[in-house]
């Protein structure tokens, strides 16, 4: 199954529909700021850029789609008053994601947004120009070396297809401590490919010094099986089967469903960014967050102000598409009503955390032969 | 009234749901092919690019939004085979138009259009990039010197604003021959003010040496209030005008009512230019294309297949936003019903013409003082 038309449709975990993903994004925006601070400084410090052009890769639509470009921005303000330099470069502002993403909403909140970046950053800040860019990022996005930052937020675990031969998976949606070896390496060989594929196209993106932060889902442990990643998918997979049980859906239908993500740990993502070549890892390193982080504490009446309701919430704008797509529509709600239980009663019992894998990198030098 | 977020609504001319506008759009693309062709060799045969740079500007959305991007980037690959030139440059293509325009539309064409462009073109073709471009064009879209190649079609007749002072314009909806002398004067300086900074802001995008070519629907004769430019809109007017009669639409609503577009003469769009100072112009020359152009003699069933009605079908894509804005949407009917009446009478006594202004020019070299 090519997952492309599926998978973003919803804008996977950068969506906005649901505050509670609005607040993950921010903390691991402002978890990773002094990472992305130092990779603007390596930019916008070692060249002198008349238009810096700056790529977000797997943007959604909403209020997370500002924040990152918006953070990157201010890190080159910020460097060119240290630095003393008298005027603003331009922004030339590239903002991927597959085509089926609201580019509309997007680009009808533009006005407004710039009213605001005008607001906290004043005049003497450089023009801004924003355009949106519509593909997979597996694939070519932009002419070559034309972009000096390239960013990613908890867009890569996403891979471009659920990898072939799974179907021994059985019950598991994902990987799980069930899951044959022939399974783990099917999606293991996925994301090689997929991160790969990602890497070659970017290397010929990026002009050389320029810079790339990615900030993915994924593991501390060497263990692709690991709890801390797997967990979350094993208790939708829990939601599935009782439905299951209760005659709501077909066994077989639940055999043939997987989810196509792989949540890598640094030392893969590390072999990736080697095998490939063209980029210097600066830095690399794995960062928690909790689940209850989805929670919403402001807007929300009491009575669904409970970490299983908020997690769910949050699955379900990643998950809901694929959902639909295999299950169909009518028993969408009925899945994350039980996903939400299971998940509220696990969370009572244990601390729950998703694991971040941010990497820092520079495009080397072309060794044309 | 700033009436940027109504107008290209539906797109202005460009727009495509009604299939009479595409037709237009066609011929009006292939009238100006040979001036594409001399622009884009002057662009690409006298620099060599690695990547050009294209933008259309009023792109609108639906079929003719890849009308004129292919049409360009066909010339390209004629000139490259003229020159012996091995390999393609890679294209990078945006498409601009109002944020309100369909973007998401566009973007989600585009797979397919890919598809069609790679089995005309063959697989030496240069790769393309699209992006998309939300904002007016009176002001800054792209970073400094960043664009060789500038078309816009069928747009730029479109005013910023409804010139202010034409209270004194009564019934007529547009200039009309009994337009007093200070509602001409406040037409032709809106225009002015605009298309000047139409040319200020492309001539700080594009590099030197790089081309624009923009068809304007314009007007040939000297006097603004000619028929050649007026009479489509004084026949609207009529319509509204036998509506205030009935009783349907308030004479004060009538009279407040005005289409914020300009039809220049050649001299008009020259002088322009020539004040600006940062184009020198290859070519200006005004065509004509019949009413009658807009129908569709192929899809419509044939009851429909008259003349007025098609016309009528047509104005109604560029009109429509604006007038439901001021009307309200419950008698937008009734007036296109009307319309398309009054101009199947008209047109059956007289041949009636679209007049257009096409100029080419070129981005001089920048004299930095």
């Amino acid at each position: 199954m090519d997952v492309s038309n599926v998978l973003h449709m919803n804008g996977g975990f950068g969506d906005n529909s649901y505050a509670s993903n609005s607040i993950i994004q921010q903390k691991v925006i402002s978890m990773t700021k002094a990472i992305t601070e130092e990779a603007v400084t390596g930019v916008y410090g070692n060249m002198f850029l008349k238009t810096i052009c700056i790529a977000d890769l797997g943007c959604s639509s909403g209020p997370n789609t500002f924040i990152v470009v918006t953070e990157v921005m201010k890190a080159v303000d910020k460097i060119r008053r240290k630095f003393g330099r008298q005027s603003s470069p331009e922004f030339q502002i590239y903002l991927n994601d597959l085509p089926g993403n609201d580019f509309n909403s997007i680009f009808r909140s533009l006005p407004r947004f710039r009213e605001e970046l005008k607001e906290e950053l004043g005049s003497e800040f450089g023009q801004c120009f924003f355009t949106g860019v519509p593909g997979s990022f597996y694939s070519r996005l932009f002419p070559t070396e034309s972009l000096h930052f390239v960013h990613s937020s908890y867009s890569l675990m996403w891979l471009s297809q659920v990898p072939k031969g799974v179907e021994m998976n059985k019950e598991n949606i994902y990987l799980a401590s069930t899951s044959p070896s022939s399974v783990i390496q099917a999606y293991y060989e996925q994301f090689q490919k997929d991160f790969s594929m990602f890497l070659k196209c970017r290397s010929e993106e990026l002009v050389s010094g320029g810079r790339m932060v990615l900030t993915i889902l994924g593991r501390k442990s060497d263990d692709p099986t690991s709890k801390e990643c797997c967990y979350i998918w094993e208790l939708l997979a829990m939601a599935l089967k009782q439905m299951v049980y209760e005659g709501l859906i077909e066994q077989e239908k639940l055999y043939s469903f997987s989810i196509p993500q792989y949540t890598p740990c640094p030392f893969e993502v590390k072999a990736e960014v080697e095998k490939e070549g063209s980029f210097a890892i600066n830095r690399i390193e794995a960062s928690e967050i909790n689940w209850a982080a989805c929670g919403n504490k402001f807007n929300l009446p009491h009575s669904f102000n409970d970490d299983g309701y908020n997690v769910a919430k949050c699955m379900r704008s990643v998950a809901e598409p694929l959902l639909i797509d295999h299950f169909g529509e009518s028993i969408i709600d009925k899945i994350f009503q039980k996903y939400g239980e299971i998940l509220s009663d696990c969370m009572c019992k244990e601390e729950t955390k998703f694991v971040n894998v941010t990497i820092s990198m520079t495009k080397k030098e072309r060794m044309d032969g």
